[in-house]
This record gives C-alpha cells, sequence and structure tokens, in this order.
C-alpha cells in the first residue's frame, strides 16, 4: 500500500507475512503475477481452464487444482480472466467461486472488467459473507514478469490491508482508491481509455505531420524530449513510427473491449465521452477491416489509411 | 542546435558570438525573450505598437525602435505577434519588413503562425535576397522569461546555424527539422493539437470519475505516478482537479486559434483528424458560452458541464 | 402485406378473416393499437401489468386478462412493452409466455427492442414449438390511435402471412424484410437512429443560421418547401422552431435507448456509426443536464446552448 | 418571389419585364441558366474565360462578351463562378466588375460562396454606388437546364425586386431572406450541410444493414415509403443502394468545399457543429484516397470500407 499518502497504518503491516491463495486464470499476464507470488513465498493453488498451463507452474511450488472450487481452498482468491463472461462462468457457475469459497475467504478481481459487473460480485459477496476487493492493474505482460505492474485497489478498507502481501508481490506500487470497490474498476477503464485517446491523437498527428514531410522518428525525438516524456508516449510513439503493429503487446480487439466497458460506465453514469466514441469507432474499424489482433497503436495505421498513406 | 544528433558541425560554433537583432512584439512571450537575448550579451532593438512595452527593456539596455522598418538594422530580425495578420501587417505593410531588411538579413519568425503562410513569407523573402528561418517554440511565459523555451527550427541549414546564438539565449533545447521553414511550424501545431487533445481526454476521464464519486486529486496523483508522467498531465492535471481555469496560463480563444490552424494545414494535406475537430468544437463552445478568456484546460469545464456536474 | 413487391401470394389472403389475439403492453402505442384490433372485428386478451389501463378497453370489448399466461390462450400473442426488460420478464418470468402459449402459438413482439435479444427469443420460441415474428412500427402515439402505423415484420413467411389480418388494422403499410425476425429490428433501429440524426443536424443548422440573424420560421419554409420535403422535416422542423420540447411526443430517453440499440447492434456487426455515437453523446448530455423527459428534438435546444444562444 | 408569403407588392411586377443582363461563369449550371434568360425573352450578355462555352450560346441569342469588363454593359450581371477565388478575380482583377458596372448597376451573385466574401462584396459594391444581392440556388445541373432551379434571395428589397423576372426565367421557387445579402449564401451553405449530413447518415445506416443481411434496394423502398419521402432521400438514397457513384452529379471536391464554408461561417459565429466535422473529416479521407471527383454520395462509400464491406 506504498503511495497512500495518510494510510500509514496500512504501512504498519508484518512485510513477509504469507498467505494461501488461489490464483484463477494464467493467460499472458496472469502467469507472471502467480510466480511472483510463488517466489515471495506465497501458498498459491492455480486453476487454467487448459490444464497445462497450471502445471507449468508446478515447478515454481505451486499446487495444481482442479476446479475453480478447488483453488478456493485458500484465504483470498484471485481471478485474473479474459472478460466479464469468463469471471461470471468461475464464479457464478456449478462449482464455481461463490459456493466454494469460505467464509471470510476474499475474491480478490484483478482483471479488467465492467463497473456494473464489479458492483454485483460486491453485493453478492457480501451477502454470502465473503471478502470482496477489486484490484485491476496497468503493466503490459512482460511488467507482470517482472513483478512490476501498478496495482489500483478498492474495497473495505480492512479487506485491502489484508490484500497487501499479494499487491506487493506482483506490483511496483499501490493506490487505495476507496471503500467501493468498483471505484478501482473505474480508473482501471477511465486510465485505458486515456491511453486510447493518446494512441488516437498521435495516429492523427502523424499522418499529419508525415503527410507535410517530416520524417516519423524525428518527431518522435521532439515530443518525448520535451512536454510528452511520459512512458506511453515514448513506448507507442516509437511503434507509431516505425509502424510496427505485429506482434501485438495489447490487441486491438481488446482495447475495443476496454473503451466499450468505459462508455458502459459514461452510460450509467450520463457522462458523454466524444473522444472515446471516436476511438471506439476506430477500433471497430480495424477490427472490420480484419486487424483486430495487430496492437491497438494499430489506431495509427487507420489515420494514415485515411488520410492516404 | 543541442539535441540535433548528426549535426555535430552546429556544435562547433563559437559559443558566445553576439549577434545584433531586431525583435517585434514584445507581448507575455516576447518581453521575457527579449530580455534573454539582452542577458546574453546580444544587441537588440526592440519595437512594439504600443511603445511603453518596449521603453520598458531600456533598463536592460535594448534601443527602442520606432517602427519595425527601425527594428530591421539587423542581422536578423524576430517577429513574435499575435498571429498571421499582425506578422502581415509588419512585413507587408508599409515600412514593413520586407523593404527595410537588408540584402542577407534573416526573418526569424517566431510566433504561432499559419503554415500556409509560413510558405508564402518563406518565398516572399527569398525573392527579396532575405533569410527565412521559421522558429516557434513550446513554452509558457514563464518559461520564455527563464530562457527555458523549446524552439522547434526550420530553414536552409546555414541560416539556421547563424540563428543559434539567438535560439541559445531563449531556450534550453534546439530541435532543427528540416530545410522547408513552414516544416517547423507545422510541429509547432500538431504539437499545440497534442496538448488540446490531452485536455479534452483529461477533461472526459475526470467527469467520468467525478461522476463515479472518485476524488480528483487522488486521480491526478494515479495519473501521473505511472504512465502518464509527463508535465503536460501533472501541470495540466492540478488545474483541473483544482477547477482553476481563471487566470488563463494560455487562453482558450488562443487554443482555438491553433487548433484551427492544425485543421487548416491538415485540410491543404488532406488528413481526416477527428479529435482535433472535437477539440475546436469544444473550444467554440466554450467560447460562444463567454470562456474564451479562461485557460484552455477550461475544456474540462466544458465536459464536466455536460455530464450535468 | 401491401408494399411487398413480389410476394404477390400474401396479397391473397382473405381479407376479413378474424384472430384470438393476446396483448401484453397497453401504454401510449398499446393502447391505441389493441383499440383497432378490436374495432377490426378481433377477439382480444388485453393484459397490463396496471390492470386500470386494461379494464378500460373492456367497453371496446376486449377481455381482461389477469396475467400474461392468461393473455396467451389465443393464436398469437403480441408485446408492446418498453424495453428488454419487460418483454424478458413477461416471456421468461414464471407464467409467462414461454410456458403458457400452445404449440403452433405465435408471439409477435412489436416493441422496439434490441437486435441480440429478438435474435434469442427467435432461438427459444423455435424450440418451444412457437412461431414468433418481429414486427416493430414507426409512427407516434396519434398514428397507432389513428390505426397508420408502418409495421415492418420479419420471420418465416407463412408465420407473418398469418399475422397479416393484425398488422392490418393497425398499420396503414407492412414491409416484409426477410426470413430472418432480427432484421425487423434492425431495420427499425436504423430507422430510428436516422430520425435521430436529422434532429442532430437540424439543430446543427437552426443554431448557425439563428446566429446569422435568420427567422427559424423562414428556414423551415425553405427547407421543407424544397429538398426536405418529408414528415421527418415537417414535423421536427416546427418542433424546433418553435423551440417547444415539452410536451414530449417521444421522449429523449426513449431516443437514447434506441440509439444505444443501434449502436450495440453496430459493435456486434463491426461497423463504425460516427454520427451514431455523435448523437448518442448528446443525449447523454441531455439526460445529464436534467432533459431526459424533454422530446428528443430537444437535442436542438443543446445545440444552441453550446452555441450560446 | 413567389413563395414569400407577406411579401405580396413583390407579385405585383409587371410580369414580362425584360432586362439587360450580364452572365459571366457558364460551367454545367451556368450555361442551363443563361439559355433560360434567353428564352424568356431577356437579352444576355454572356462571359466565359474559355470563350467557346460563351459561343455556344450565340446561336440562342447571346451576345458574346470579350471581357467581364464588357458583360457589365447592362442592368445587372450575374456571376456563377466556382469558387471565391474565381468571383474575386472576376470582380476586383483589372477590368473587372467592380470598376466596368455602371452606377445603380446591380451584381447578382448565384454561385455558392463563402459568408466573408458575400459580405466584403456588399460593402464593396455599396461604396461603388452599386447594387448587391446574392442569390445562390438549390438544385443540379438537369434543375438548372429545366429552369427548375430554388433560388433563396437576399439583398435590399428594391434590388431584389428588380431581378425577379431574371430569378423567375432561371427557377421554379424564390426565396427572399432579407436585407443583409450574406443571409442568403448561409441558407445555402446550411442547406449543403444538411444534404451532406444525410449522406453520411444514410452511408452509415446502409453500412449497418448490409452487414445485417438486409437487402439495400428494399432498405430504400421502407425508408423513402415512409417518414423519408424527401427528394434527397430518393435520389441520394438510389445512388447509395445501386453503389453507383461515378459519374458525379455533384463531386466531392466540391461537397467539401461547401461544408468547408458552413464551418467557416459557424466558427465566425461560434457554432459548434460536431455532425459537420465528422462529414469534413470524411470527406477528406475521400480526397485522401483518390475519390475526390466521385458524387459526393460516395460518402457511403467510405462508411462501408470502413466497416469492411
Amino acid at each position: 500500500m506504498r503511495a497512500r499518502p495518510g494510510f500509514a497504518a496500512l504501512a504498519l503491516r508484518l512485510t513477509g507475512s504469507h498467505m494461501k491463495i488461489g490464483f484463477i486464470g494464467l493467460g499472458n499476464m496472469g502467469h507472471g503475477m502467480a510466480r511472483n507470488l510463488l517466489k515471495a513465498g506465497h501458498q498459491v493453488l492455480v486453476y487454467n481452464r487448459t490444464r497445462s498451463r497450471a502445471e507449468a507452474l508446478a515447478p515454481d511450488g505451486a499446487q495444481v487444482a482442479d476446479s475453480p472450487a478447488a483453488a478456493c481452498a485458500a484465504e483470498a482468491v484471485v481471478t485474473m480472466l479474459a472478460d466479464d463472461a469468463a469471471v461470471e462462468s468461475v464464479v457464478f457457475g456449478g462449482g464455481g467461486v461463490l459456493s466454494a469459497l469460505g467464509r471470510g475467504g476474499i475474491h480478490i478481481s484483478m482483471s479488467t472488467i465492467s463497473v456494473a459487473f464489479s458492483d454485483r460480485l460486491a453485493e453478492t459477496h457480501r451477502n454470502a459473507g465473503h471478502g470482496y476487493v477489486a484490484a485491476p492493474v496497468f503493466g503490459r505482460p512482460d511488467a507482470a514478469a517482472a513483478g512490476q505492474l501498478v496495482v489500483i485497489a478498492a474495497g473495505p478498507e480492512q479487506e485491502v490491508r489484508r490484500c497487501e502481501p499479494l499487491f506487493d508481490a506482483v506490483g511496483q506500487k499501490t493506490f487505495y482508491i476507496g471503500e467501493k470497490p468498483s471505484s478501482a474498476n473505474l480508473v482501471k477503464l477511465s486510465g485505458n481509455f486515456l491511453i486510447a485517446s493518446v494512441l488516437e491523437s498521435l495516429g492523427e498527428a502523424f499522418a499529419l505531420v508525415r503527410k507535410g514531410g517530416i520524417d516519423p522518428h524525428r518527431y518522435v525525438e521532439i515530443l518525448t524530449g520535451t512536454l510528452f516524456s511520459a512512458p506511453v508516449y515514448k513506448i507507442y510513439g516509437s511503434i507509431i513510427a516505425d509502424q510496427k503493429y505485429e506482434p501485438a503487446g495489447f490487441k486491438m480487439a481488446l482495447g475495443l473491449k476496454d473503451v466499450r466497458l468505459a462508455l458502459a460506465a459514461a452510460d450509467a453514469l450520463a457522462v458523454p465521452m466524444p473522444v472515446a466514441s471516436v476511438v471506439r469507432d476506430h477500433f471497430l474499424a480495424g477490427l472490420a477491416q480484419g486487424e483486430g489482433d495487430s496492437d491497438w497503436a494499430g489506431l495509427a495505421r487507420l489515420c494514415a489509411r485515411n488520410a492516404g498513406l
């Protein structure tokens, strides 16, 4: 819970305390996260639909669970799955987390899900006597592997505090948002919207300067050497200048998913977001044109193509 | 010409070489720039329509010129004026730069003007036997006062090299773009578009999270503590979280002017820029609602108001 | 099935054939429709959650049903309800249409529902041995009362043919789209999007000419006297020129609902719709500012307000 | 001046009164208009840069003028030229309308020009003791040939009245807007924006229904058979359903020009027009992709392509 000013008590927790953790979902992100939990000395029960991905962690000390329910024989169970539907199936399905998790156990939802579904999980778990913490992360698979994610956590303070050793093992920094779990999901979705808006804006700017005869690599250098000296401009500025959208670090189809969820939250709160709408329409155009598996920075390729480049 | 890789010759220039410079336009930006030229030991002839602003620099060693023509009795004359029309009047008007500047003299156009007008200046000066360098700057008045601007320079290499002592006096860094002067204007305009796109996107994101009950200051902290650790997010994130749009650092009316010029360049090059269009429409809404003198970050106030906040 | 070229067989049906029809949902639209069914000589079992609205039709010959199930004692049962959720509850809920409708009975879904939900209804009814026809309508409550709706029908041809006497009683014209029921829903949603796009475009044009000093009533006259001589421009042009958005003929909140459904269908089919996105954002702004109950032509009021009028 | 309620005096003019008219600009539109003036018995001096187009009207009774100035030996001189620049050159250039037109002569500006330029013409002519009437027209070349244009006229009432016999010869209907000439230009530009917005909206709707498997010709039939029974939907609905964008009735490059002028007027009046911005961006994309000479309904082809069709 570093980087949480005025939340000093949290800093007093016993560093080094070890947890028994279930971990469901061992994709590109989940694999690295589970491994870092093991490295930090936690006991981890891993479950994945494709069992081989779970077994791959056995050499690191993981216990392979045969079902989501089996992974719930723990203090806390993490879900790190593709989307709302995947989490819903694992939580509400037969032999799911909801029925298997013990009283007082905590469900830590770390993948990017919708605000509405996070609210539903919060209510359902509360009624079942479970804890529920939303803790989505910022960072790409390499950051997950390196334990360098940024964790955005929300939920009842006491519950979030119990999860700290876990967050410390997977991330470089944890931000606590507040008592309402879905606040963390909203922050995560708005953050992904902001990244996507940078991609679209850069795409438009690059199309403009390229048609004006300016070298795109020189242009990146100027941007990142001045006002735009942030990782998001450095990483994606290079990808766009190189026009190298494959292989994807984060797929356009996933970018669309997240902007869709941001817009759904905006709709529920009655917030017009015209730039988010532009981005959504361009992601759809990318998918329609067969580029859903390209990096989401491929928005810039669409901008270039629209400009006849 | 620091920060110009592969342009080593430029670095060999005699540092300390002093120039005789005319400086036309002593507004918020020009005043600080002219003062830094004087501090660096250059001889400066200052002209301003409102004469008192020129006289204010006399104690620093400036010679007050009575007319734009009088300011042209120099190796190079800088224009730092409000817009195309102001530069046009000073250059093409009776007793203007065009007729007064000596053969071989250089006109350095440092304010933000349109690509088309910069092209026209380049051609006209070439025909008149003058040099012409476009060198717009990034930075607000405090950076101008501190000699910490970023200079984007373009024009024939030899001419740009002659201007280096001047650029070094006003800026922290100079980027050389290439032989075509208006390239520098295009980079400057695209850069201001990128800043405006950040303002709009942040405005939408803040409206969303604020309606979702999240503390805006906490939100800035998260953004700038992770992916968005660039000055543009820090400076404007704070302004937006504080909802403090007056007094303006850079007025919305000027933001509109610059996005309009970016869109004009995009039109001439046939580049669709939908986010620039969204930004332009919102700046217009701001002006129509009487907020043209507020800071351009006031885009976020429009987003908030549209969301019923 | 008039206005269905090349579908001559349908025209041969015995005019005057009478049906036994269940009718669920007696709101502004449903009331008039049910009444016209009665007038045409059909036997109608009416059900409404608020029973008094059903009883009001008894003098016209309606039999009041105590439950959705009771209304299913018929050849065909019409649903004319607010949204997907309302239809879902009446169809899938305990004692709902799904369990009560007899083998071979037809569910005619006439309200505006989503494409995805219409597909689900089609599949579910097919599995249950029911017919399913989607037949959304164009027209406002006065057209429903006058039997002047336009019916857009889709479903297996034989089933649609059986419903013709019913369509003839409520509408002036029926268009048959094809075998897939949800095609009719897609046409209906796209049509409502087109109307909304007219409202937004008119709103922008009126703001422009009003600020230019042109009389808005004169402007309507010109538009509708030339290229734009269609009902949609006549009806809404007047409302906008008069700035009379209350009481609503069709509420902004419902306009938002329908554009949302159009965008959901577009998302599923990967079709970018930027104008639909603009309209959606403006409807959201209207709702956020407390105008959800105004007529959806109130989009023009938002345009005017954004222009400082 | 038919169709001008409350302007009865105008209807009392002597029908059949004949004028001596100069006509400058004999393109697709101008040729038919000049011919109809001749047919109606007016005396017409025709001028065109490419002289052969003027000579082609000699058999109809036209007198061929050797210069714009020669065409000004008349009561009124019409300009029907491509854009502001063409009119500027003919009016302000050496031997132009401004110097050649007699005191009391009227310049009738009938092509689509900008509001700002029309204001400048009004002021300049007033100072020169000329009349100035703006009278842009709606209608494509076939309507010009048939004398079926719609004329939108503005200017001092007395001057407009003098032009009536001319308007009656070229159009089916004249709408009088008011004293300020540029009002007519604003109405014309807003009208072309409305048509373009219909093209874009139809393009989006057709992309949606086509991807949903619906026959586009059937779709046109439904739209124009109900709410959208106006010429603009009939004409363009067919073009889009047929996907027949060549040869152009009205080129995309001209559509872009007019939307650009509408946006310039909106900018000057501080009116945000987001749909106009969407349309402008799509026209630019069309031009950038080499489709500037296609019909402006080709917006729908761009929508289809973006949707992967």
